[in-house]
């Protein structure tokens, strides 16, 4: 499929070739204590997975740890990856396709960046609204922690 | 990161966010027969998984029934994810970031599109060379049966 852009400089369009937005999301399990999500800066507001957009030329590991930090203040260490959704109404703006890691952390978070609050919650007590497809994420790790 | 295009009409760059390119790659397990692979018609040249590039608006289970009919002429049913690769290296031309999934099948491939050749082939008399990263994500998918 093919994007149309438009030159700001003559106005007219530039077509080239159009693929999902990519993006990682994190399940932070911090030591003792749950899992860390974020209230959400911009639109769609709500709680979610901390995550955001994979640069060029950066592995999918690497804007874990990058994301982790910038959003949360925490160094983590990745355990696993749980899997990608790319349903493509999963982000009202645009389509995304995520892939969704485990990581550990210890220490306590920080809000910053695209977060403007950060909480640690447990299964039972999740915050909601829950933005994106995070709930059904969160579900699916739940689920797989249980099979472990 | 930014990527420069050249605007056709005036020849001045327009500048666009950069992501990886986004594609599926699928471990086809051929009924009582072995894996399918394909020879490459393009560079880089050699055997690999069936696979391609995800299109916007397309989920990846779309785009591996997709990839797997257009390059092997094969209806798929996906089984599983094996998981995500994203070295920046590990596609010579651009940095891409491909989601293997399993799927099963029956029937008789047929190479097409991209496909210069399809073969089928088992743990044991795996084809060389294998492009990309496609023996490193074969020996995980072996590991991982044998996890099964």
């Amino acid at each position: 499929m093919k994007e149309e852009l438009i030159c700001p400089h003559c106005g007219r369009p530039v077509s080239r070739y159009r693929n999902p937005f990519l993006t990682v999301d994190i399940v932070i399990e911090l030591e003792n204590k749950g899992l860390v999500l974020i209230q959400r800066a911009k639109e769609p507001y709500g709680w979610a997975l901390p995550g955001g957009f994979v640069d060029y030329g950066e592995s999918l590991e690497e804007a874990v740890q990058r994301e982790a930090r910038e959003e949360t203040s925490l160094d983590v260490e990745l355990t696993g990856q749980l899997g990608a959704y790319s349903a493509p109404d999963r982000d009202p703006r645009h389509h995304t396709v995520t892939v969704v890691f485990v990581a550990r952390a210890r220490g306590e978070p920080r809000a910053a960046d695209d977060a403007r609050e950060v909480g640690v919650f447990a299964e039972g007590n999740l915050p909601s609204p829950l933005a994106f497809d995070h709930g059904r994420i969160l579900a699916d790790y739940f689920a797989w922690k249980k099979r472990m």
